[in-house]
């Protein structure tokens, strides 16, 4: 059973009414295949199964065996066009790419190593062809990186936008999972990276969308295809619209707060930082107060923010997809941080406090940080 | 953490441009309620988190024991509005029920039993809470029946359709996964329970649209809310639609399948039965031929098939939606599915032949059946 790639998880019926009407066939479009076809693209894409996997692609269900003296870590998390995504300037293997990183975000801010993936996308079926294999390209160029396995996934139409759902699977010790309630008065807080970059980067792309063209490289490289002169990107641009396009989890530093019994609380900023402090300051029932000086928003950032007529502390607090790590450190554990070989730059923002409350200090004085981390309904 | 409805899985950002535009609260619709809020109505509806759970909804990511001496069988499904049902004449909590059905459906192919499962849905703003509340009451449901924990999951705004998408999870004894592969001549088919009868249901449910009500038990009773007397059912035709709306996963049946060696392969007919006998044909590298007058097809189903201008064996073949069972047998192991407490009925209908090919046998003699089943693109 093993690669083949006849199933990829049984399709949930049609209404008993598929959609068998002819249509013309043509190289152009997604609906011009098969579901079969279009799992083989991806299929062709993946490294041979490693022998854990006892099923993969191809049966009603994958078969797999778990890994020894480690707890499962499992996150589940959607893409859907218009809501997370602009198909306009988000270039196909963005898509892919950004479907899985949320996903491996989940994982790094857990201390899991990533292990395995399920893939369910609903299609529309106008969707060109080359943009399906673009997406194919950044799922499994991610999924490589990190050595997750995609051991099943369902295809489907979808009448209206196009969504990718991924659910990961990731191992961790028993012990050594984080989660966001560890944290305790007199913790150090840090993230990771930098913030408000993705956020940046976004109203980059927004203000330039004559940047539609193929691939993340063409973008990134300011050479998109209908490329005029005034659509290329200035370098520190670039940057921006990379970390919004490409996100990178973090995946080695969370394995290594996980392993190094680092970090007392951990969350990933997808919803942005406000959000996070929030999420760890009620987790932990702590309170928790931010440097504004000390937040690591970088020029490039601080200037698009800027430009933008918004103010970069509070932009960067409230933006969110920078899929960083916000930490909680206990002051004796501070060492086991420094000695790291990941070399993910870590900047001290602020501390956990025993009074409640989630607060900004700057030179304007001491204020609260509304939650601020966007309702997805509301 | 554990039963914290704070987190439900991160979300996957939100283009950092959060929908924050204030919007009149009301009790109507969900978009009048937070992502926070809608998980809290699903949570509610859980039964206590078990000991092997130890994150779970509320961090990141859920952590879980794996169970001993067993493999994982991973399978992931999608429910798309226009798709696979149409919200005009199916119940919100058919709609829940149906989405966690056809994954159970594929752990009860593997011969797997159910253990947790990840629930990511996209809600269109403007979906009635009430019907939000009707879908968690059908997935909670069945889930509670199966002994499903859902361990986490994802909501989000969809500007399109209402999708559902689940990943679940279960547990099997290593060496006796069920896959496609493990048919040989000689084997005799079963298939569990009748076929074509959710695809009668479908069209009974086409039939009489002015059944929008409601809950699935008033459409069921035939008491459906602007009932007028001719949309009262008979009582052949409820069973149909309870068959179509309400399909039965085949848990039990596949676990003692499973834990008896009874069966040499297993499919689900989510897909129809032409597609299962070619999936387990080409999987195993058999031919397999199959009797029309053996199909379990029962009188409703065929008087409506009839009605509807459709011979019953093509259109049993063909219709998907059943989620029955189709088992291939060892001659040797056939007193083994004797001796099992499950009382799901079994019908043989066929046997696996060393030549090639799906044959049907019929007063009209031996033809060839197509593959048929639908493909979700072309």
């Amino acid at each position: 059973m093993r690669n083949e790639a006849g199933g990829w998880g049984q399709g949930a019926g049609q209404g008993s009414s598929p959609d068998s009407s002819p249509e013309p066939p043509g190289p152009a479009a997604v609906s011009s295949y098969s579901e079969r076809e279009l799992i083989a693209r991806i299929h062709e894409r993946l490294p041979p199964a490693p022998p854990w996997i006892l099923v993969g692609i191809g049966d009603d269900a994958a078969v797999v065996e778990p890994e020894r003296n480690r707890v499962e870590v499992l996150s589940v998390d959607a893409l859907v066009e218009g809501v997370h995504f602009d198909r306009a300037f988000t270039p196909p293997d963005a898509i892919g790419h950004r479907a899985l990183a949320v996903n491996l975000s989940d994982l790094a801010a857990m201390g899991a190593s990533p292990r395995l993936a399920l893939v369910s996308m609903a299609l529309p079926p106008a969707l060109p062809m080359a943009d399906f294999e673009g997406i194919a390209d950044g799922l499994t160029a991610l999924a490589a990186r990190h050595r997750v396995q995609i051991v099943g996934g369902n295809l489907t139409r979808s009448p209206g936008p196009l969504m990718i759902d991924i659910t990961v699977v990731g191992t961790v010790k028993r012990r050594q999972a984080l989660t966001r309630a560890g944290a305790r008065a007199g913790d150090k807080l840090y993230v990771s990276g930098t913030i408000g970059a993705a956020a940046a980067g976004l109203r980059v792309l927004r203000s330039r969308t004559s940047l539609v063209a193929g691939r993340t490289s063409e973008v990134a490289s300011g050479h998109s295809r209908p490329a005029t002169s005034d659509s290329r990107l200035a370098t520190g641009d670039l940057r921006l619209v990379t970390a919004y396009l490409l996100p990178q989890p973090r995946v080695h530093l969370g394995v290594h707060l996980a392993r190094n019994r680092a970090a007392a609380a951990c969350i990933d900023l997808s919803d942005g930082l406000a959000d996070g402090l929030h999420q760890i300051a009620g987790a932990s029932g702590v309170g928790v107060t931010v440097d504004a000086d000390a937040l690591p928003i970088d020029p490039a950032t601080r200037s698009v923010l800027e430009q933008s007529g918004q103010d970069p502390v509070a932009a960067a607090l409230a933006g969110g997809d920078d899929y960083e790590l916000l930490i909680a450190v206990r002051p004796r554990a501070r060492r086991r941080l420094a000695a790291r070989r990941d070399s993910t730059p870590l900047t001290l923002i602020g501390a956990c406090t025993a009074e409640r409350g989630v607060w900004l200090r700057s030179d304007r004085g001491v204020e609260p940080i509304g939650r601020d981390g966007f309702s997805h309904f509301r």
